[in-house]
């Protein structure tokens, strides 16, 4: 039982899974799909092991750039600032956003002592040379509009155009939770800071 | 992004992790609990290549034979028959049952093609030669009670005690929550105080 009993500790570091749902996905693996749990186990492991942020915009990768970073079809005078590497994925599939990203993994929050250090803003202001327009994609709360607030400063000083999402994104709410048309639209009327 | 699609993908062989789940799943484990993830797929590894039915009662281990079977203070005398290794885990937590236990791994169920052999009932009745008393723990579904017709008759051939969990109002339950066929079952089988 000892292998058991650990992989039903283990599958507890997922979000949401307690100790019922660890026993009922442990003995689901184990005996309906083996083979789809072995491949779930190398995967992760590769992907743990090999996937890092990307040395521009902090994206998450396998490689030493990331995907849109690498493409040269994609234009570095516009750059689009999120929290999270799934508001990329969001974005992508919801609107034909043709610059690049930047990945703040997380937003400023004083209080939690999360400060330009720690969302490694320098690594945007390089970002930010070639920039000509900056859309920022933090969610509207306190703490994201607080950061869209500071990244609009830091923008502002270089001469370059700031937007930022519409309103349609409702107040509150994290990118991850809208649905696509909603944040087309929000893309699309993004105003000037 | 090719591992991390890959992961997303895996991810999905859990039951009740759609595309939206399973995103959220591979962005926390990247971002926030690397070595989570890499416990939880070496863990998930080694079990999947290791873990396997015991030999003599059909419940997961990872040796030929398990924890209880190979425990002499279980008499062998009392097999509690059930139909999945959680059931085990379950009358374990809730019991002091010191006899064996074997595990059907399903219910009879002609019309999907389940049969005594699928459940390979050949090792229950190896079991069942120094057995005195077999009770039923299948569930109270109509193929759960076929089974537990069809074992009944296996056992007395054998000239062993058949019994059969109780039916009643569980604990803490109020009457009015409880189906009619439930509290009929109850009421005709009401015990003196």
């Amino acid at each position: 039982m000892a292998l058991i009993n650990d992989l039903m500790k283990a599958l507890q570091v997922l979000p949401g899974v307690g100790a019922k749902t660890a026993q009922r996905l442990t003995f689901y693996l184990l005996q309906k799909d083996k083979s789809g749990g072995k491949h779930l186990a190398e995967t992760l492991l590769q992907a743990v092991e090999h996937v890092n942020e990307c040395e521009a915009c902090r994206t998450l990768t396998e490689h030493k750039l990331c995907r849109i970073c690498m493409n040269p079809a994609r234009t570095a005078k516009h750059v689009c600032v999120v929290e999270t590497p799934a508001d990329i994925i969001q974005i992508e599939q919801a609107t034909d956003f043709k610059g690049k990203y930047f990945v703040l993994h997380g937003k400023l929050s004083p209080i939690d002592g999360i400060g330009p250090n720690e969302l490694k803003l320098d690594k945007l202001v390089k970002m930010l040379i070639e920039c000509e327009e900056m859309t920022i994609a933090t969610g509207s709360t306190v703490e994201g509009e607080t950061t869209a607030q500071y990244l609009s400063h830091l923008a502002e000083k270089g001469g370059i155009k700031v937007t930022r999402l519409a309103h349609g994104v409702p107040l509150g709410g994290d990118l991850e939770y809208i649905d696509n048309s909603t944040l087309a639209h929000a893309f699309a009327s993004r105003t000037e800071l």
